[in-house]
């Protein structure tokens, strides 16, 4: 069973790299680029067969290592 | 107009930072998990009413700056 999440920065957090990829950007000409963030993707597989408790298994990863709940909000979704 | 963009890694290419990600997961008691590969996610907002021309707009900032093509996939969805 597999599983996508993304992991986005909260609104209120800063986010240096996604400015330093906007100047970039903004430097090579495209000048009608209002914002840009950056996040993680990952692709999760797991062994499970009950798509209920599975989800859980990857929320569970989500809390425990892969997302800093403090300034980072995440959303799974199946795939 | 806003688009997110999901930056991942071709099938055939290593994946270091996930592999160490499984490896602590594992680790951490999750024996079900069977694969993770870590990716990029973008949010970006452009000032643009044509949503046929914003999104080639998008697709030049990947093909120029966000995505190594060589190496990374990518998929553009609008949000």
């Amino acid at each position: 069973m597999k599983f996508s999440i993304t992991v986005t920065l909260k609104k209120d957090v800063l986010d240096p790299q996604g400015k330093v990829v906007k100047n970039t950007l903004v430097n090579m000409g495209m000048n009608n680029l209002k914002s840009i963030r950056q996040g993680k993707h990952f692709e999760i597989e797991v062994n499970e067969t009950d798509p209920i408790f599975a989800e859980k298994k990857v929320d569970e990863m989500c809390k425990k290592l892969l997302v800093n709940l403090i300034i980072e909000d995440y959303k799974i979704n199946r795939i």
